[in-house]
């Protein structure tokens, strides 16, 4: 099926494996007359790239994107629009080794499950490479979305058991720290602890939180398109996400009713909530307030400790990773945390200008 | 938008509102040949049905299914099952105060912003008993994955503080304790917890924890049809689920890669996993190991103590909710999420039938 | 697959047989504010009604048709519309030859092939009953059309040999003549042409043209959603609909340029075309002028003269049709045509409406 | 809306302008294990390429493929299959009056009218350039049909007036007469014909004819996912097409139903039919016998009579259209519509593998 095919009116469909000749998004569907530039997008990519501090994979990557369609004259026309990285830095005979065997904690065993066979290059199109044409698509969105008044904003709330003090939030610091921490002090103590782990030869994990602003009241869809579903999916789908959690999230279940309820008030003629535990949706829809969501990603799988694994042949045997990987991916995930995010929230906000009969009346009366 | 159609070649399409004639669904890709009956769907709308426990809403709603297309002598006919469940037990005096006020923690006020005005009826579209269609669908769903060999079989892990103990769990208690926990003594202890609860005019939310068995290894597709993605989407368009955690979940973001990471190792010629921190998936596709996930489920939002909130006419106001409500949702919602599991589930194994060009050649070399 | 579902936003489920409890549709999309009555519907469903001239089937449906959900104090709430039609006529025992042989020009065969059995019932899903639940939700469609300024106006062209001269064209004539040709003179040539059909146990063809007003120009997607394809495939999924013509259709295969090209020029300030042989397209966006296009009717399959055919044991036999069949169902599709049109079109307007940055700036600026 | 993306699991997004830097195509949704390379697709980019007769653009484009994913160690790998094809031989100075007026049969109104500008340089996305990306993944579905039995062969009917005679049909000419005429001697006349259009500065239109062989019966789905209706919607697609005939087609409406029914009869062992005036389904699935359909192409609107039309700024003008252009597109769209023809089957094939309970219960017996 389409499985790099993603959603309903600005549709993307991703391709590019870690090792292939380059990688890609086409985006079907953007409306025309938004002024995009190369610039526009490479500036997400390079937040994606690694090599660019102590903590991330020394592998350089230039990663730089080319647009082949769909702008003319420095503006979309409304065609899809094409961009292509190409691969210059694949190294193959770092990765000969994972031809025979299965890593533990990569998708080697299932894609032969699933196909037959693999492209074993680097991961091939289950590498976080992948997410490279997500970044790129994101950008985009997050350009339109920002021209609706909706910002999107991901950062490093914790790597392994360092956790930021919200007390000390600096939104400045996302993009100058390491980390992707809003928390000098705790990224500095994140630091600390993947310099332990990478002696080790050991990886970790973290979680990344994200905050939307801006967004009006009534997006999303009720039903199986609820707001906080296709977040969830958008999450889950990055490659090493394990939970998505919205507003108060696990907290949700020990807390009451009068607890977890935000109550209504009324605020300069408006309706506001004087809590946000819901995290800015109610029945599927933004209720107006902050939409806020955590998830959690597990710890690189890739580790130069020896472990235990079976080969295609059906023996068991021990592996010994090689090459070059982050020991942890969690400061490269935040803006791919972003992309995706702006991906689900702007197919919703287009799908909304749907929802009431007086908005298409209103859009015809003139043509 | 179509947020109330689900799913790519099982396709389904719910439809009605808490106190409308009827509520129901559509299942448009029903593979031929099924024996079906309306006992063989009766069977779970009836452990969704409120009115059974001293813990759930003592409103009676007969809940009966009727088959009103695509079943003929008692098999499926690969055109749509139509299966409608009249409603009876409305009492919509109960609800007019709603009409004029948002509910805290409901959808009331979201319906307003987007739609304009709503079916204040219960609740009308975003009521629970949304979910009917959904688990008379998730019936149909289950019986073919029982024939394929897969069973999904969830429960309650925890109500308010009150969690199982895992070394308790029995499996047959799950239909039997009032709370759908598989240990009678937690169950007891969160019945004690939950009649406190009712004597606050508060409520409690919980926890629900999902295994899947019998999945072969490759179901799901990479990038964004990963199976943990369709899990996560599809336990988030559940009315009060606020968050979902694959395998591990959140505890993985505080782990090392070695102790996340499962080992491979062979048993009885198969490629197996040592343990199963992933819950079931690598890289998006199932593992060949069971699938664990939960979700956690925000206490009821009908409370009986009085809350502050605002009207449509922009006063802020006291609203006291009156009528019958569950003091949690958990149990209820138990079968809700095997549903939509189910549904996730089988419409990735449907896709997954052309995943290889040989799948396709076998199939049509005898037509 | 999903094959009874249809459209991206504007998308419906039709379910049901022609011998089954019932038949209808679910709508899920419909915007929020629509005033909506089971009268708006009825009136469509009864174009399509049998049994009301000669040259229908005497076979009385009283086709009612419920509105189970998604209508509200008289308007639509932007969640999914169930509509149901009670089967009240059904005779099976009219029909029970047909369990085991297979009717020429009919789906037995091939639905036997696909599925392993069939319900044999009256033809189940490939009967034309199946339409109603279009013609119920084209009526939806429709009456937001008609407020968006667009109007379907779909008619009888000929009937066998017999063909209107658009010279004579009466648009009242439509609904009063029982061809729903718009030329009282041709209709009564085509019923005698009908009357000499059934005497010799014979059935007729005929095509029906459609003519669309209002539509703005720029309606429509390039490449694969153009206008042309939506209505194309949107005719040809009606059942015994063989061709599909836009403006002037084959006759442009014999045509030169100079002679196809529709040369523009203003008009009151807006761009015109002088003439119309494209029939209101232009790469696949509607160009302004009216759409134009036409369809083919094949001859009732089921007519009363002995024909050869095989069972499903393999032998060759001789059928004869029995029971209650339209000489002509040219007359009965014309309502489905429009129907089918206007759920085409709509969409497509409801897709344009997010084709330009401006587009959605003017709309989330107020919000 | 996404326009430039088709199919359900076969699923491809096409993208390019014809003077843009490339264009090209990326299938979502190909099985694992295809041998593929660059020569397969070559071969039918070279069939769709200008400049080859005296009949076509003297235009040259080398149109030439690279596989940029998906395809490992000649295999395809089950994930996205990214195909580029560079532009080299723009002329962009040859286009520039287009920029500030509307060419007659062309699309520049309506795309201006729709996305308010438009990309001009040689129609832009508008071009049959565009069907570059079509007939690349086109070369794909059709080699996986061909090793599933099916074989896709369309051929040029008639040239103007000038048709084929079915008495001399050798499907052997239509590779090598410039015309893709399966008639030496019929293509000979075409010929003469188009040098006269040439000096009269006026172009051809004509009729492409399609026949399938091997496809078994039962595909397509019944409703709107029609074989029929997602052939006529693929025909419809191609820029220049105005009509779509299954089987009979227009001749239908005139004909009886004694005449249209094709008889059934066993031929060893299995049911065949008589005739096939049907076009090779009924009820919208394959009956077994070949697919036969029709498609009408308008004459080229690039022509070098003076015409009528208006400007940008709503003046009245007289264009006189430069540049190279062919005099009819006929011969170059016929892979055009194998292509198209190709796809559509593919993906309702591939849907077809869970059309009955019994075919997935072998499938996943095994697993």
């Amino acid at each position: 099926m389409a499985g790099s095919t993603y959603g309903t009116i600005f549709k993307i469909a991703t391709w590019g494996e870690s090792h292939g000749k380059a990688l890609g998004v086409v985006i079907d569907g953007c409306p025309a007359g938004l002024p995009l530039s190369e610039e526009d997008i490479q500036l997400y990519l390079d937040r994606r790239k690694p090599g660019q501090t102590s903590i991330s994979t020394p592998r350089k990557e230039s990663d730089l994107v080319e647009i082949l369609s769909g702008v003319f004259e420095g503006r979309t026309t409304g065609t899809p629009i094409s961009l292509m990285i190409r691969n210059t830095s694949q190294k193959s005979s770092d990765y000969s080794q994972i031809a025979s065997c299965y890593r533990p904690g990569h998708a080697d065993y299932t894609f032969d499950a699933k196909y037959g066979f693999r492209d074993y290059r680097g991961g091939g199109r289950s590498s976080g490479r992948e997410t490279t044409g997500r970044v790129a698509a994101g950008a985009v969105a997050l350009k339109i979305l920002s021209r609706l008044g909706v910002s999107v904003c991901a950062y490093t709330e914790a790597i392994g058991p360092v956790s930021i003090d919200y007390g000390r939030f600096d939104p400045a610091a996302i993009l100058t720290t390491p980390t992707c921490m809003p928390d000098a002090e705790a990224s500095a103590k994140a630091e600390s602890y993947l310099r332990d782990c990478q002696m080790e030869k050991d990886s970790a994990g973290g979680v990344i939180a994200c905050r939307v602003k801006g967004l009006p009241a009534g997006i999303g869809e009720p039903v199986f398109e609820k707001l906080d579903a296709a977040l969830a999916r958008a999450m889950l789908s990055i490659g090493a996400v394990k939970s998505f959690e919205m507003g108060d999230g696990t907290l949700a279940a020990g807390s009451k009713g009068s607890e977890n309820n935000d109550a209504f008030v009324m605020e300069n003629g408006c309706v506001r909530k004087k809590t946000n535990h819901s995290g800015g949706t109610l029945g599927g829809l933004s209720d107006g307030s902050d939409l806020f969501f955590k998830t959690c990603i597990k710890p690189t799988p890739s580790i130069f400790k020896p472990q235990e694994t079976v080969n295609r042949e059906g023996q068991n045997v021990t592996i010994q990773i090689q090459g070059r990987h982050d020991p942890v991916i969690v400061p490269r995930a935040v803006v791919v945390v972003e992309s995706m995010a702006a991906l689900a929230i702007l197919d919703l906000m287009m799908l909304n200008m749907n929802s009431r009969m007086e908005y298409l009346e209103n859009f015809y009366r003139d043509k």
